[in-house]
């Protein structure tokens, strides 16, 4: 290849701020000053200006770069620059955050893979109509839903569970429960964006299908504190409220309150602490629900001991054998210090029926990290057969906010093995070779693509924390050599490239 | 706990064939016959039906189960049954499927890492606006678009690279080129359901950023022949048909054609396989182009060597002289025998601007495998400053109907470590603690959280593959002793829980 090409090395600077449109740009701004010629190689390519079609292409580009095809607006064309941020709510993950976004995510599945959990996933456009309670729940106000070309109303998922359970339904008798499953997906919701709130996030599920008996509750809860563990949270830091929904529904069936009325109630006191409790009293009333009542619900939730609520409701009832037998498993498995009884705990989906749990940090600056709970019910409000169930969803977002808090953030870099660089143009395909060779190795290796000065070369092994640079000269290339330095001790050597490990 | 829990246990058969909805149950209908009795562990639970808010639930239910809150419908309402399927185009991933999807994934990430370029990923929802192009892309016509509730416009990516040149434009000068970047991400394209096309994929896409030359073409394709390589696929499975862009660009030059018809030109060319010639002929004469440029186009397009291309445009043209590198490159990668020039590829959207390329099966069985090519000017349709630019997108459906094909879909089954299991309901908890101490080694425990006969177990153990069988009998544990049997051997002993590995 003749020298004419090595001009195209002036595009790199072209990445220019972003508020000068190229639409700024003639042939008379097209100055060495502006775009700043590297120390080597620089050699104006003539054929960028032979050919009439092209020399204004090459202009619009800033002077640099391959001449272009024929699709690129004219100069004189005034192109408006498009909004260069995800749509509002939403994120994108360049490369530091995708590898925090990772790294949470491997522990969220190693830790499912260690308690035997089968990943599932879901589609994240679901039909409406499986979000569509009549409970009265924030999720559905917030649906982000639309109807689609064929007129079906479709959804955005704003949760995993109602996909999970369609899924159970559709298997049927063709899997043999229990099912242990876990999901790792992306969910919406149309929130307004006060507080700081996103309309994505990714959510961590597991669920077990088929287990009528506490121990798969306190299953759940132990992976999610052996996430934590995993970590660097302590139970110092974070820990789990717990109740059950039956023990309002304990309460409530002493009053002449009809069923159907159940998870309204349980959707209205999980906003106890959002909103003024005189609200709370107005909308429980609101439903129909004698005043007496609802007195004698709100200083039952203000209950935060196991003892006390069993001299409330009686020893016999099944909300407190649930809980003992939990509290005791929490023994077994070994995070009592983690959990706590707090009857105010009723998570705001309309579908619990049994133990509910939220995970919280303790000095109380974030909102729940992390919930769950028992829905035996579900899958009939769906017109199927019930099938005892619980899971968690577990949030990609505060969980972020806390480790930030605790100063537990990880230092995530990009970890390159090897650079490869020709130390000559004519020696681009020669290190391609070698980069090939390393890569059936196994190694990684970041090649170099262009021919760039040594320093540049350095620079850019520091910024992808390369171990190894493995140069590609004339003299060495000939007798099936390459040159190595070792970048953390400098030392440096020749090696034979079919020895080179 | 009373025996009374173990009446759970027939809950286990509750997963019904789903066209028998609950509503066709009455009291009557619970009779032993209709729900099978395991031999051990039946005993009614005289709770269901003491409780007369809960005696309905109770049949609700199966005559099984917990005794649910009052959230479930009634009997005698009658609930629609939803679709138990995705939304139309759309998939669930059960585990097995999810088990194909993670390897594929696996191998994407793996080779991305390989040849040193780091994972980033974009909203799935975009704005619009990103994939308005005017040149008549079949993209265009099939964005799953709709407007949010703040009355914008938004889209489901239909592919990655807009939204990869909003992020690059959005971090401008902050990040040093060339950036090489992986994602693996869902994309959406409301298809009509023809051909058993679905509606979403995921697509894997590596782009460089900032390389004019064509060793960033000649890389990108190299990691995708590493890719096949390791899936199996060999040269004489799977070849990449190369052209540039350019070619047509020089011979449009020939003629006095505007610049803004190219791309519209490269999308009626795509559709040459597609359609008959004649309305291929049709469309481009329609655009404006003489009768005289569309025969000699057509003809070029038939063009499958460089040495006859050479012939026809002359040497000195850029098309042909980046051709020659990328096939001496090939050389040096070691993958020569996978690609061929043919100058009837074009690829179907309208930001390509230099060397184009597609992955195709030999057999000519299938569409194609994936496709990419250079789009150094995609950033200016943007309003922002251009930077030479290639990638490739690879879709997640055509590759595994090649593995079908070939026989090479891998066998992917769920491993797990251990099942441990209590000999006896009140060993549960102790089961717990031996789970939670093989799970802090870093070992898999599938706990067993009912009680179960030994042949259920067994079958389990079989199902997930477990290795060893660890069972807590009550003299062993008084001994701080579990037994343990190697599944594969049938061996079998006694061992400390702390000596345990």
């Amino acid at each position: 290849m003749p020298p004419i090409a090595s001009s195209r090395h002036i595009l790199q600077p072209c990445l220019k701020p972003l508020f000068i449109s190229f639409t700024h740009f003639t042939k008379s701004s097209l100055s060495p000053r502006k775009f700043p010629i590297p120390r080597r190689f620089f050699v104006l390519n003539p054929r960028k200006f032979s050919c009439s079609a092209n020399a204004q292409s090459a202009v619009d580009n800033g002077g640099g770069g391959r001449s272009g095809a024929m699709s690129s607006p004219s100069v004189l064309e005034s192109v408006e620059k498009i909004d260069v941020n995800p749509p509002k709510g939403t994120r994108d993950f360049p490369p530091e955050d995708m590898r925090l976004r990772n790294w949470l995510f491997h522990h969220f599945k190693e830790v499912s893979r260690l308690y035997g959990f089968e990943e599932v996933d879901f589609p994240v456009l679901e039909s409406e109509a499986l979000y569509i309670r009549k409970a009265g729940e924030e999720i559905r106000d917030q649906l982000y839903c639309f109807e689609d070309r064929g007129n079906r109303r479709v959804a955005l998922r704003p949760e995993l569970t109602p996909s999970l359970a369609r899924l159970v339904m559709q298997k049927g008798k063709s899997v043999p429960l229990p099912l242990k499953w876990f999901a790792v997906g992306q969910c919406w919701r149309y929130e307004r964006m006060t507080r700081g709130r996103r309309r994505e996030h990714y959510q961590w599920n597991m669920d077990i299908i088929g287990v009528p008996e506490v121990t798969a509750e306190a299953e759940i809860i132990s992976s999610i504190v052996t996430f934590f563990k995993r970590i660097g949270i302590t139970s110092s830091d974070v820990g789990f409220k717990v109740s059950s929904r039956k023990v309002l529904q304990e309460l409530l069936r002493r009053y002449p309150i009809p069923e159907d009325l159940f998870s309204k109630v349980c959707i209205i006191i999980d906003k106890i602490e959002k909103i003024p409790i005189d609200d709370i009293k107005k909308e429980l009333k609101s439903t129909g629900i004698p005043e007496e009542a609802v007195e004698e619900l709100l200083e039952l939730l203000s209950i935060k001991s196991l003892t006390k609520l069993e001299e409330k409701l009686g020893g016999s009832v099944e909300a407190i054998s649930d809980l003992k037998q939990l509290f005791l498993l929490a023994e077994n498995f070994g995070y009592s210090d983690w959990i706590q009884f707090d009857a105010s705990v009723v998570r705001g989906l309309a579908y619990y029926t049994g133990i509910v749990f939220e995970g919280f940090d303790r000095e109380g600056k974030l909102r729940a990290i992390c919930g769950g709970g028992r829905y035996d019910k579900l899958l009939s409000t769906f017109g199927g057969d019930d099938v005892p169930a619980c899971g968690f969803g577990f949030g990609d977002a505060v969980i972020v906010e806390l480790l930030k808090e605790k100063g537990l953030l990880p230092e995530l870099s990009l970890q390159v093995e090897n650079i490869v660089c020709a130390l000559d143009r004519d020696l681009q395909g020669a290190a391609a070779t070698v980069a090939t060779v390393l890569r059936e190795k196994g190694q990684t290796v970041d090649l170099i693509l262009e021919s760039k000065p040594l320093k540049w070369v350095f620079k850019r092994a520091a910024r992808v924390n390369a171990q190894r640079l493995i140069l590609v000269g004339n003299t060495e290339w000939q007798k099936g050599m390459v040159g190595v330095k070792i970048l953390s001790s400098g030392e440096q050597f020749e090696i034979k490239l079919d020895e080179l490990e």
